[in-house]
């Protein structure tokens, strides 16, 4: 048996998510249909996490076997692309041991969540529009907070069953992009739901209806009910992934 | 008799082009529609130009006509905005003096044509996916020669009734803006099909298919038979419209 990493990349407007599921298209079937149809075996993989409806990839990973090592991996990416929808890319597929795990061994995630305050016919679906202008100095000043905490428990969906909701954020700031807005946060591990119930909290406190005080006792509370509205999927990119270098070497890495 | 000037913009993607036509959805017929709705009465606007099926615009003019002055030109161009789709965005309602001609009194135009040498899920019906990697240095060399040239016959789409095939080219190159190659062109005017068939020969000049030479002899032919093949609509956009200073003062436009 051998294993590989898959470098990749999507679009998540029309996808019901990463996960295989019985209705709606999804990420991890598109990937799954054409690795099985040019390997001509049935071939499933495992993703690093899971992204939900709308939710885009800047850079994911996923891992999958096959029987015996592949003669030219770099080709298996050319014909994937070719095969896959122009949504879904690979960037690279990477020969790894047989006992790496894409979502167990991942050390840390990053996320990009990105606002425009304007209309624009080219950000359609790819960041949410504010209808207001939000003061991201005071957004920043919350952000910083996030990094005292480790219990998250207010970010994290309801019923959601996560054995812990123990994270540790390594940084989280706003930034401004030409003219789109992008929040930046990277942590060990994120809960379901945890960017989007944290941008939309912090948009409360961009508008003035929160104070900086205010959002460290919503994080205290351990409460999800204290949290506000989630952002939309539109926003939402995983941008990267990170593993031990005896995992996924920096070399081999694609840099997006 | 109060005359305005519009500036827009929109994803040309979902449209069969600017002009409103007898099937099929167009820009012009989308902003009459909502501007007839709002104001109450049949109102039609006249475009700087028009641009093809899928063809966008980052910045476009219009004007239109209506009995009485408008109370709050930008009151009306945010219903606007409310009201249209959200790949069409109105950027300002500037009043302007009543025989101001959105056509006729532009001086010049900008294009740009986005390609990318890599799949990006990101920038599907925004930019053209080009297989091979051309010599952007030859085919800035070729662009460059474009300045001195004044009859684009050659460039131009056969059976258009041009009265004249004369434009003077102001600039023209190449330049990267990341992982986009973006061509920068402005002009007195252009003539129908003009930037698609000039990026389409100075593709064919980065691919080593033309030389410089054979590129200016395209030129001096006036054959549109000549020229490359046409490059794809998705990446063209229309950039700039550009007025006297006593037809839309600079302090006026909305900068993109």
């Amino acid at each position: 048996m051998a294993r590989y990493f898959m470098e990749l990349g999507y679009k998540g407007t029309n996808y019901h998510g990463w996960q295989r599921q019985p209705n709606g298209t999804s990420v991890q079937q598109e990937l799954e249909n054409a690795l099985s149809t040019i390997l001509r075996i049935p071939t499933s993989i495992t993703g690093a996490g899971r992204t939900d409806a709308c939710v885009h990839a800047k850079y994911m990973v996923a891992h999958f076997d096959v029987e015996n090592p592949l003669p030219d991996p770099q080709k298996l990416s050319g014909q994937l692309n070719r095969f896959l929808p122009r949504d879904i890319v690979v960037y690279s597929i990477v020969p790894v041991k047989s006992d790496a795990h894409s979502r167990f061994n991942a050390i840390a995630r990053r996320y990009e969540y990105q606002i425009t305050l304007h209309k624009n016919p080219f950000f359609q679906n790819l960041a949410t529009r504010i209808a207001f202008q939000p003061d991201f100095d005071r957004m920043n000043e919350a952000a910083q907070k996030l990094i005292a905490y480790t219990d998250f428990t207010s970010f994290s969906k309801l019923h959601s069953n996560n054995k812990t909701n123990l994270c540790q954020i390594e940084f989280a700031f706003w930034e401004k992009q030409g003219e789109v807005h992008v929040f930046h946060i990277q942590a060990d591990r994120f809960l379901r739901n945890m960017v989007r119930a944290i941008v939309g909290t912090l948009l409360e406190v961009g508008r003035g209806k929160m104070s900086v005080e205010d959002f460290c006792a919503v994080i205290e509370a351990k409460d999800r009910g204290r949290a506000g509205t989630s952002a939309p999927a539109d926003g939402l990119y995983l941008v990267d992934v990170i593993y031990p270098e005896n995992i996924l070497p920096s070399r081999a890495r694609t840099e997006r």
